[in-house]
Order: structure tokens, then sequence, then C-alpha cells
């Protein structure tokens, strides 16, 4: 028989972890095993603080997706708030609430996934919490670095900017349909969409950029869809926005689906949640340079979607045939009926 | 009919808090609202980063304890990690799961709690997350400041040192023994044990007085018994402990209520959960000056327990009758059975 975490014990569990997350650098003077990590912030720069919550069968299910992959997207999650932000993700700390019968396998491969998960954006997880809960209950926090002065805001956008957006729209939601609707249908793009769903990409190398570039002062990530960030972000600076349907990135596996299922990928893209994109904004004298420099520094690619305008044309949509309607917030809203 | 969480939504959730918690200080750039908050470290300090996840039914019953009394909890929890470390709390973001039917009068208490918790010891919430559960499911991560190299840490005990802690030991357990044994017996003693349960007041101004005045390198906060941590902090420290059982700080109001309920004050005190008192080492020389000092700065009592001694003559308990036996661990493990 396997272990659980009720042979293992929390303090057996810690122990274990601490020899998996052991890891130093300048940045954490003290990480994992006492009453908090200790850091060194280092000099001129400002932090920025997130936290992301997810709950087993509202954020994920273990039928759909291995351990290790939650903790991979549970560090995504938050990377890319980082991103967002235009910081370099530095350190986080990791609740788990776990079944006391949950095989101690599945959480050691979840931790492997944080580690995992954070490396390659140089984020450590230097402390956590484990308690006992019926279900699985995961909440990430992270620190981040950025210049001071320089973190990208939602309230920075100015009319005049051009809206832009990394990557392709929809996916995540498309393969979020993929999954609960199986099938044999567009079967060559449903792992490319699962893949999208499961383990979204932070932008955190584009966030970087665009700060350091001097490139722009706002941007949001796309968690809840690009209706409701849209909006969000507008809300924020104080202006209203077109949208493109046209110009709106889409992959050619969600194109692909969608046509197979008869769906209408603009909704995805629209109001599907969980691309982990950004959307940010930027005058139009660094247009060129941004989408020539994003393209070669990231290999991410960034499409303008649209323009800033003033808070009284509102937040507008533009469909395929020219006709403008508002652009109304449909995104995810977690307590929503 | 009231509000619940569903015809509020999450979006509306977060404007009005946003409003509750608007506040700034040097330490706050940007609080709750963007993808992440922006804090300005202090120059020449050191962070501290923490974090705890509470769930309903485990660690809290809303049967016993208002919403409010939980917010003020969830941060007492962490403020206490804070002063463990001897760190001045800064800043925090708050994850909540809640029903969507959840009376939304309820959650506003709860963030006023979180609000009131926090400001006594200068600690914002600047950020959180919120989001559907089955069960109300909180995660608080704080961060603290503290004076370059000198947080207070596990491994920092040394050989000779007196141990030292805060306050009386084992209220809290006797706290939770008579909330889930109500009756009229020591009815004089249970609503301060039950206050002390509920509201566990977080020794930051010892923690800071430790740092500030060199007092100490070594503390940790007893959250679960006293038996537990002074065995961490011997394992951390790579020493041994003798602790007098006639010197463990007993409340009036436990031994009342032990001698009326026929139970023994002693086990609550080394092995019931959730004190949230320090306990702390310092060399012998300046035991005098510390028992002094703590008790004119801070109004907390402080009390010697025993000593610091070599890791070959182990971790011993001393009677009262002066028999020595080994303090095991015995605390509250999260996956005990």
């Amino acid at each position: 028989m396997s272990k659980t975490m009720r042979d293992v014990g929390e303090f057996g569990f810690i122990r274990d972890l601490r020899t998996r997350l052991a890891s130093r650098n300048p940045f954490v003077v003290l990480g994992a095993g006492d009453d908090a990590a200790i850091l060194r912030p280092t000099p001129g720069r400002e932090m920025v603080f997130t936290t992301d919550l997810m709950v087993e069968g509202r954020h994920f299910d273990l039928k759909t997706m291995t351990p290790r992959q939650l903790g991979v997207k549970s560090m995504a999650v938050n990377l890319s708030d980082c991103a967002a932000m235009g910081a370099q993700p530095k350190a986080c700390v990791v609740s788990l609430g776990a079944p006391k019968t949950f095989p101690y396998k599945k959480i050691m491969s979840f931790c492997d996934g944080l580690v995992q998960g954070g490396r390659p954006f140089g984020c450590l997880v230097v402390g956590g919490d484990t308690v006992g809960s019926d279900k699985l209950v995961v909440n990430v926090a992270m620190l981040g670095e950025v210049e001071k002065g320089k973190a990208l805001r939602r309230d920075e956008a100015k009319e005049g900017d051009v809206l832009f957006v990394t990557g392709t729209l929809g996916d995540s939601g498309g393969g979020w349909h993929s999954l609960s609707h199986p099938g044999q249908k567009a079967k060559e793009a449903r792992p490319i969409l699962h893949q999208r769903h499961l383990a979204p990409v932070p932008r955190c190398q584009v966030g970087r950029l665009l700060v350091r570039a001097g490139f722009s002062r706002c941007a949001i990530d796309i968690s809840d869809g690009l209706s409701s960030e849209v909006n969000h972000l507008c809300e924020e600076s104080g202006v209203g926005a077109e949208v493109h349907a046209q110009a709106i990135p889409l992959s050619s596996a969600l194109s692909y689906y969608c046509r197979e299922m008869r769906l209408d990928p603009l909704t995805f893209a629209l109001d599907g949640g969980e691309d982990y994109e950004l959307l940010f904004t930027a005058p139009v004298s660094k247009a060129a340079k941004i989408l020539g420099r994003i393209a070669v520094s990231t290999g991410v690619r960034v499409t303008p979607i649209g323009r800033i305008v003033s808070a009284q044309k509102g937040i507008r949509f533009i469909d395929e045939k020219g006709r403008r309607r508002p652009l109304k917030a449909k995104g995810f809203d977690h307590f929503g009926s």
C-alpha cells in the first residue's frame, strides 16, 4: 500500500519538502522551515505581492490534471500576475490543504510541479503551510521585484495608446471545452488546447521587457477573458477602448476545433478564462519597436487589437462586418450563477 | 432577504473591499485592485514572508466564532509568525473561498475583522483573491520587516541559554475544550479561556523588543504546543533542553477550569495548540534585563521555564517532583490520526 499524508504526518512532510526546496540565491537568506522565510530585497527595487487560491472541483479536477500539472499551474497563475506588473518573480509561499488519506506520492509530485513551474522564471518556494481538508486547496502568494516607479499598472492607459495582446486568445477556454466534451471530433487540435489550458505559460519575459525597454506603463493579465480585462483596464484608467474582432489573434488549433465543433472561437477569446496572456498599452510611436523587439527577444507573438479612446466613446467591439457594439465584460465571475 | 456573495458578485465584492481597505503608508505604493500590490521595502531591512491556511471545520467553526473574530484570528496567526521572527508586520494578501450563498454581510464582517486585526500592529491588507468554495477557506500571506541579519531564528539556540515564554500557556487549548464541552461548571473561567482561544494576541511588541534590544537571536511561536515547539527549536539548533514543570506559567482561569473539570492544566500547556505565545532563548547574562524591560515596555509577562543544554543530554521535562522524562512532541499534527 502506498503512503498517505496521515502516514507521513505534517512534520515528516515538511522535512521532505525542505530537502526538495533547498535552494538559495542572494534574495533568499532563509527558506522554508522557520516561522517565516527571510528575504533580502534588492536595493532600488519595489516589490509586487500577489496571491491566488485554487479549490478542487472549481479551478481544477484531478481527473483531467496530474498533481504535477497542478503544481506547475498554481505557480503559473501567480507568475502571470508578476508578468502583468512587469516584475521579476522572486519567491513564493504555498499553502496546501489535502485529505489525510491523500497519497503522499501525489503530494510530492505536486511539490515537484511547484519547483518545475517556478524555476524557469527564477522563483523559489520559500515556505508554506499544510493542513487537513476534505478537498484539495492550493494557495500561492508570490513576491516579485520591479524597478522603482516602473511597475505596469491597470490605471496608466492613455487616450491614443495602442492595445496589444500576447500570444493567441481563447485556447484555454477551448481546452476546457474539449476536456469536458470528450470525443473524436477535431482530435488533432485537442491536445494543443488541453496543454494551453493545463499548462499556461506566464509571459514574464514580455512583462520584464516592457518595463526595461520603457515600452509600456500599463498592463493586465488575461485571466477572466479579454472582454472582462479590457473593461477592468479602461475603468481603472478612466478611458474607453475600441477592439477589432478581426485583429484578435486566434490559434489554428482553436479555429479548427471550433469549426469542427460548430462553435464560435471569438466567444472563447472574449469570454473564456485562463489564457494568462498579457493585455498592455503603449503609445503609437512605440508600436513598431514593440512588435519587432518582443518577437525577437522572447519569441512571443504580440498583436495590436485596438486603441484606447476617450471615456465618452465607451468600450466598443467592432465585429467582422465593421458593426460596433459595447464590449461587455462577460468573463468568469467566481460567484456568478 | 439579505444579499449573498452571488448577488454581489466577485467584482462588486472587490469594489466594496477596496473602499474598506483603502489605506496607504510609505510602504504601500499601490494596494488592492491591480494584478498585484506594489510595496516599497525600507532600505537596510530584510523581509520575512509567511503564510497560514485555515479551513472551516478544521481550524474554526462559525458556530463558536463570529466572522469578525475569524478575520481577526486569521491575521493574528500570521502576525504571530512575524513576532516570532522579531519582524515588524507590514502588509498581507488574503485569499477567501466562500459558498455562493454565503451572506454578504458576514463576508464584510470578516473583512472588518482583518482590518481590525492588522491595524494595531501596523499591518495593511494590500490584496487578495476570492473564489467560490463549498466550505469557508481563508489564507493569509504576510510580509514583515526586520533589521538586516537580526531576525530571530529557530536555529540560534546555544548551550547555556535560558528558555523563556511569554504570557501563560494552555489557555487556548482550555478554551477549545470548554467550547466543545459546554456546561455550568467553572463558568467564571470559561469566557476568559474562550477569548484566549478565539482572539489570541500576537506578541509582536515583544518580538520587536527582542531584536531591537539585542536580547535574543532565537525564537519560535507556540502554535502547536510547548512540547512540540521546544523540540523544533532544539532540533534546528542542534541542542537539548530542560523544561521545568513548576516554572510553566499557567493562568488562574486555566487552573480553576481544570480543577473543576478534573483535568491536568499542564497537558494543555504542553500539548494544546494555538497559544501563539513566544518561546525564545537568551544568554543568562541578559535574563534579568529581559524580565524587567519586557514587562515594563510591553506589559507582557515573561517567564524563564528552563535551559538549553547539550544535544547529548536530550530534551527533558522535569516534573513537579523533580523526576526527569523525555519531553516528547505531542502537539497538533494536521494529518495525525
